[in-house]
């Protein structure tokens, strides 16, 4: 049988260097930075930014899909000699919906032994973090979070409103520790997903981004799906989910863990559902079990879980407008109806986590309740879950698990804040991780937008990870396109979040693509930008020419109606005369002050 | 010569009609609404939303871009008995830019004269307001804001957070003339534009939206921009801006002005820069003088005037990142510089006032100053010249004249409520009209998405109407594509804020929708959008089939994982042992409850 081998986007980005920062407690361990360069009239020096994307953006790395990439993590992860290897689970023809022949997707054509905790131990990084352990991945997510902040000119200054969170002005390995400790953040670090650049989740951290994707009974196969997580993360994604059904579960699965550089959550009923042939009521505890420890060997990261989802609840949702809208969450009420039992995955709750433990797969508490139109935010069944997920988290915490908690939904702006005080409140500050959210329910073609509003606001009162929105949310399936308009929208929405929290350092970016604005450098406006090719494609579709790329103006204005040559000319008036002294005359409001006509023409013309 | 007939989209929109409602104080009135239809499943009465689209979505009106709408406020302007028609001012060659013979835009082919104040009076709907007179106007936008609300079953319901605004439950005409009198409200209407359809900018009313365009010296032309002005109304914007520069300037206007049922604004300072060949130095009050007086009699409805840029303000924008950003502000600031004298604006705003109110032309005082950047934010310069927009208010509103206040802008999440604040302190709570404001600076080509997140923010906290900002600002002038992203987002926009306000009956649509999208009827979802054409689009491009529209999924999540179809069967468990009941037995956990398989099976079983 041919291997497959996925068409995917390789390459820098425009005037884009990847640069890699070494450790001091661990000295072996690279962080890589994405280094953007301007032209050498700005006299500024490169502008190192935080990059999610992997060696498929270094020129100097040659990635094959097929082999999948380096195991940057396993030398650590053995070095700690608290995990073994052992002989996994066979795969089963359930685990990929039975199909066979052409139809099967291939597997992933080098499959190593899986590793897990040896017999006590607990392989987590909130063990460590709890016993006082730097890892080597605390270093790193430490050296990465700072984007060499301490190398700006600006570091120092703080500026914004965190709403009571506990942000450092410079991130230390010592500090990741302690936040992972108090549960105040996650490192999704599954010992199988060795080949990942850790990243971390919590409220004092930059806004994470995850981008979702994953085949469906309709439609998609494991080469789009391997397209998409390169693409996303090219963009900014900083951490998958692989949300398939239908077929080809676990094959392609392994192709996306194999070739991610982030981490891969997935919500494992899915699997489950398929193996019982989409019948809710059919589910058992046994066949949970088995997907949970297939799926922690093939290095997933995090787990949905939508163990708050209780049986005394279910009537709560029936009187809403939209129900149940979260696909777990509506599984599991249906099974516990058609049962008429607590859900079983509430009542083995310890035994997942022991499983988790085992393996460092991260909780991320699902919220099968959150509300799914206006009419339904925040309402009792929504906040009767929150307050389950609070006494799960402790339950994880004990048996050193790390977690955070996913949130709504759709939820209009007054009562976004409502959600995560309640949730700080309810989860003791485990991470927040929420689904927008959709400030309105009346735009479905710009769910990207109604919801990038609401994840914009709710990231600034300190959620730790926007999962993003599409523009086909409620229509279809996201294609390639609408994957990069979601990554970019919630980009756009981590970072002003990041803003407004005063996370110091992250104004640099803003500062540097505006000095190139009013400078008229433009390529250096598009080479800063979030979505260079865009800014430059939306420039040149009025003015193509390569002269008006250094042209002191843009079609909007028009030469003569430029606002910022007006500005120059102003400010080289001043500069002239001198700041200080021009105020001075200003306020005495004389004539004092006579300029020359332009500052282009100054230098034609006799001094006054 | 020829008269052009631009190319513009008519006809209503899917399953929408035209209705009107009838006034009572004034039985003359007719308030155009759009009612969009449901599937008779539904069981629903039709929708009435906001119609801002004129005529041209009416099948029973004509319309001839050639003739020009029909002068709906005529008669209503002429019965107050305080105008008079005269001879108005003869079109001048600097008017078009001295362009002539095949590049001249052909002049609109019809020309009435003028109608202006008579001696001493003051036909402004402020000053009517104040008289204790209801005028047609005030009724009109009364009825226009209720949308129908006092029919509608949930009419009275409250929810939301208004920080202190006044809005009622119902709107009525006195209440209209009372917001108007204290100058919280206006209503933009020149007395030489009959032809729009009134309507209200104010803290207690709907949250509207500007569309900007206009021709620039680079590109485009009147065809295009009537095309826009046509398309944009289609879509939602409640006002537009001509912000045209170059030649041609006033007979494009006149084609736009005789076509537009909502208000136009301009920004003077742009023509008469252009009478003086771009050179700011070499404007005069004469030349500006001159120009408001030829927009005044073409029916122009707003005037941006920058007369808050002074002399002594200019050395605080010096030492900005991005200087002044403003168009008319930096036209100013160098005029200013130039010629170190105070701004003619502000030395002549009283002459101004007598302008305006000849002709009711409202105020948008502009905001010259405003952050080009999320570094400039809230510094002294933009505060002080909000401070100066405060005390011109206050001279205008002595002069009869009504007035909105220009915002920002580029502001950080963390700045946007006190710039609010600010505004309704410094300028006596005259309606705030804001360009976004921007969140973040690092995503040129998705500005419409950093601009909405902070017009929504801003809408909610009480900002009156928000200016549009398309993908391609800071890159090029938007095209037809353009408008409508940036309509629709900012519609999004102002929807989100009055959702967050609590203004009655907005959640109908969200609520009709949401129905819509659980009953699987999705026509009605498509309808019921902001843009049905595209979510329908989106819809199809995975599941094109008709079959597909009643299907009880969709390509998202596919049959089997569908949460709502589940939620379906849960909701048909449910009622057939009957809600309280079931409840009850869920709270007691015992096993008394044995519900049937499915509810699609349910019918085929014996009960049990």
């Amino acid at each position: 049988m041919n291997v497959p081998n996925p068409k995917i986007t390789t390459g820098a980005l425009p005037a884009s260097r990847k640069i890699y920062v070494n450790g001091e407690v661990h000295q072996d361990i690279r962080v890589p930075m994405r280094e953007i360069s301007t032209h050498p009239t700005a006299g500024e020096a490169p502008l190192p930014v935080y990059d999610s994307s992997g060696p498929y953006t270094d020129p100097d790395v040659l990635t094959d899909i097929r082999q999948g990439l380096p195991q940057l993590r396993r030398q650590w992860i053995e070095a700690r000699g608290d995990v073994e290897t052992y002989q996994g689970r066979d795969v089963k023809p359930e685990d990929n919906g039975f199909v066979a022949g052409d139809r099967l997707t291939p597997e992933f054509p080098v499959k190593p032994a899986p590793l897990r905790g040896k017999e006590g131990a607990a392989p987590t990084q909130l063990a460590y973090a709890r016993a006082g352990i730097i890892t080597a991945e605390m270093e790193y997510v430490a050296i990465r979070e700072n984007q060499l902040r301490e190398l700006s000119p600006c570091h120092g200054t703080r500026d914004g409103n965190d709403f009571g969170a506990n942000i450092p002005d410079y991130v230390t390995p010592e500090f990741v520790r302690s936040e992972i400790a108090a549960g105040r953040a996650i490192i999704p670090a599954n010992i199988n997903h060795p080949e990942i650049e850790p990243m971390i989740i919590g409220r004092n951290f930059l806004v994470k981004i995850n981008a979702n994707m994953g085949t469906s009974a309709v439609t998609s196969s494991m080469e789009e799906e391997v397209d998409k997580l390169v693409w996303s993360i090219r963009w900014g994604a900083d951490t998958v989910m692989d949300l398939s059904t239908g077929r080809n579960i676990h094959n392609t699965r392994e192709w996306i863990v194999r070739n991610s550089p982030v981490p891969i959550g997935t919500v494992p009923i899915y699997q489950a559902l398929e193996k019982v042939n989409g019948i809710a009521e059919d589910l058992t505890w046994e066949v949970f079990r088995d997907t949970l420890i297939e799926q922690a060997e093939q290095g997933v990261d995090y787990f949905t879980i939508h163990a708050g989802v209780r049986l005394h609840m279910v009537p709560m949702t029936v009187e809403r407008v939209t129900g149940i809208v979260s696909r777990g969450g509506s599984i599991m009420a249906k099974w516990c109806l058609h049962h008429h039992k607590e859900s079983f995955l509430y009542e083995h709750f310890e035994e997942i986590c022991d499983i988790c433990r085992q393996y460092d797969v991260s909780f991320s508490l699902g919220d099968g309740l959150r509300p799914g139109s206006i009419a339904d935010a925040n309402d009792e069944a929504q906040f009767a879950e929150l307050e389950t997920l609070g006494e799960l988290t402790k339950i994880a915490w004990a048996k050193d698990c790390q977690v955070m908690i996913e949130g709504p939904g759709h939820v209009a702006m007054h009562k976004i804040k409502e959600n995560m005080d309640k949730q700080l409140e309810c989860c003791h500050e485990a991470p927040f991780y929420t689904l927008g959210p959709l400030t309105t329910d009346i735009a479905p073609g710009y769910d990207h937008i109604t919801s990038g509003i609401g994840a914009a606001m709710i990231g600034w009162f300190g959620c730790a990870m926007l999962c993003y929105v599409t523009p086909k949310e409620h229509l279809g399936l996201p294609d390639r396109d609408d994957v990069k308009t979601g990554v970019i929208t919630y980009k756009i929405a981590a970072h002003a979040a990041d803003l407004a929290k005063g996370l110091p350092g992250a104004q640099r970016r803003d500062d540097a693509l505006s000095r190139a604005r009013f400078e008229f450098r433009w390529e250096d406006q598009f080479n800063l930008s979030l979505d260079p090719d865009t800014a430059r494609e939306f420039h040149d579709q009025t003015l193509p020419k390569e002269a008006h790329k250094v042209a002191h103006f843009c079609s909007m204005c028009g030469p003569k109606f430029c606002s910022m040559r007006i500005s120059h000319d102003i400010r080289a008036e001043a500069q002239k005369e001198g700041m200080e002294a021009m105020a001075a005359k200003f306020r005495e409001g004389g004539e004092l002050y006579v300029p020359a006509a332009e500052a282009a023409a100054a230098k034609t013309e006799p001094a006054e």
